[in-house]
């Protein structure tokens, strides 16, 4: 870590993660057309090698709507990694996240490289949380620890996010390294499937990140297990489990939104599709007139409706929803439930942490979104950002 | 119109507007699968008659989320308007804006609309404008005057909304009147054409209201034009004017938009398709961190690149957009251009109207969206809209 003054004076703003000789790298990447200069040089890197042995991150500055030049800026800071550490550049994977459409400051990046290698060492985790903040409020970092075949296995990630959210395929960097053994392909598939129940399934703003990066490193340490099967009861608990380190992290995400004061999961069931479900979630989890009564904690409840309504189910019996605050039940067959009282709404909305649950019945398929209330200190926080 | 008390004392609340016998009428309704129970009513009662007398519009209750209840409500004000009118219950349109998911005060607005029947008077559209805002700040009102055939014809429309904007069909209450003689079919493709380019085209904040209407009437005055060929130069004249018309209402809406201070123009040229151009410019319309940005008077416009990379255009080569803000090039070739200073950015930034400019490079389509900024004063009237 390093403090390269990107674009504020004396403050962290470089990490270098070292990545032992083995270690497997599986990655997702933003979907956004818009994809940042390091974003492609990375995606590029890992095609290139199986084996990256450095992830360089800055913040301050996303390298993204900056052409050509970007894409020489991130890969001449990889020359400059690459040389200090004795490695081949296509071997480092750069990150970046920041302002958009500004030049990435490479001389000050890598004048600060030498102290980044110097301060390399092993455990890390939590400095480097603090060191890949921007508008974030809180470090972000978790590690769960599981017996797979007697052996002890290890997964430890950290994450940054908090603006911009609405990761697709990916989120605004989320590094998961574990010291099991596995094939790249099979971590590659862990990580997409892990991926689809955290990342993807958040939102704070509905913007699509050009920077989203989520990165899964396997550094196969020769006391941990060693998992080759797909089918294999240890894939399948290795798999739960790194589900839960990034569903963590991705909640994290959420908790700290900008601007949060509530913690939303909006929860789908009774679905056709599951894709369908997701669509109601995000829906609803897009909704600034939903997002806004949540921060008044005020239950105008008719507003969730609304947004189902246009969630784009073009078949949708609205006289079949069901509709939950918590174990409120609000409305039912489409309409207000004659029961429900609107004080048992507002005792759900005051608690900080909220689930909506709309019961579609229409099917069994479920999916759940998280995601947070829309307050003023969001409007101040992105009006303010690069002041 | 009457203060029926619907949900505050004191204030018009409940509009009736008669029709001349003969008008035809022509209407857009929401396709939110939430239609509110005036919009079923309204659109059943549009298809049983082909010349309905009667438009009841009430503020303060939307008359949505109820079910049956709200469905059986709706009727019995038609029921009563028709009574007191002499006239048929599917006669009647009745139209709601307000609250979702509260069953509707019946009896208040029964017991209100014999006052409506006795201040029914000819010419009364900046009245009726006023009695139809909720959050509006300002009534949306405009006539204009064409010669088709010699003789004169006046198009003259009311609207009201401010939140809960973006429209899909139709607006949250738009009506349209003329003394032209059309009949319904070509009536209903004139309003339809002009919705497209108009209420269509706008977005406050995403959320597609359940209650969207807009109504095109047409007296057919003995003295006025008839139009009665889709491909006559008359029926041309007529649908520009109409379409000017509802474009002035659709922009009011936007310059009155919650909390707005200021009106963009989000103009997307270049593109394969229309339909692609319309999802590009929506993309930027809807991001939040565009929204705040301009509320910042901020050019942080590489947030608006972003939008377009997440636009969903699978195949965009971002390498071939350009960006404008104002008469400025602001990126080109998908980076920032050269020649572009901040302080250029900043001063089209401190307008109060603004257009983007974004040109795909890969077609001839274009389209425009217009919307506003998101402010403090958004967040603050949404969380306190029912309080």
């Amino acid at each position: 870590m390093a403090a390269a003054g990107i674009r504020k004076p004396d403050r962290t703003d470089l990490l270098l993660i070292q990545l032992a000789k083995g270690t497997q790298v599986a990655g997702v990447f933003t979907q956004n057309r818009f994809a940042a200069a390091p974003v492609r040089v990375a995606r590029q890197n890992l095609q290139h090698r199986a084996e990256p042995r450095a992830l360089l991150i800055n913040t301050g500055n996303a390298n993204a709507g900056t052409g050509e030049r970007g894409l020489a800026d991130a890969r001449r800071t990889c020359v400059e990694t690459a040389r200090l550490l004795g490695i081949a550049p296509d071997q480092v994977l750069p990150f970046s996240t920041g302002v958009i459409m500004e030049p990435l400051p490479v001389d000050r990046i890598c004048a600060a490289l030498p102290v980044c290698v110097a301060a390399l060492s092993d455990g890390n985790w939590l400095p480097a949380a603090q060191a890949i903040m921007t508008t974030d409020t809180v470090p972000k970092a978790v590690s769960r620890k599981i017996e797979i075949d007697g052996r002890l296995v290890t997964i430890t990630g950290i994450a940054k996010g908090a603006g911009m959210i609405r990761p697709d395929m990916a989120t605004m960097l989320g590094f998961v390294a574990t010291d099991a053994r596995l094939p790249q392909a099979l971590l590659q598939d862990a990580l997409r499937s892990a991926t689809e129940r955290s990342f993807n399934a958040i939102t704070v703003d509905g913007d699509t990140s050009t920077n989203d990066a989520f990165m899964l490193m396997a550094t196969g340490h020769i006391r941990a297990a060693e998992i080759i099967d797909a089918s294999s009861s240890a894939y399948l608990r290795f798999q739960t489990v790194l589900t839960e380190v990034a569903c963590i992290l991705a909640q994290a995400i959420i908790r700290d939104g900008e601007g949060a004061t509530k913690f939303v999961t909006v929860r789908v069931e009774g679905g056709a599709t599951q894709e369908e479900c997701r669509r109601v979630g995000y829906a609803i989890a897009h909704s600034p007139l939903v997002k806004t009564a949540f921060f008044a904690s005020d239950p105008n409840l008719g507003r969730i409706l609304a947004a189902i309504g246009h969630a784009g189910i073009g078949d949708l019996e609205v006289g079949r929803v069901d509709l939950y605050l918590g174990n409120v039940l609000v409305a039912q067959g489409g309409g207000r439930y004659v029961g429900y009282k609107e004080e048992d709404g507002k005792r759900v909305m005051a608690q900080s942490e909220i689930t909506v649950r709309v019961v579609l019945n229409r099917g069994t398929e479920q999916a759940s979104v998280w995601t947070c209330d829309l307050s003023h200190d969001y409007v101040t926080i992105n009006a303010e950002y690069r002041t």
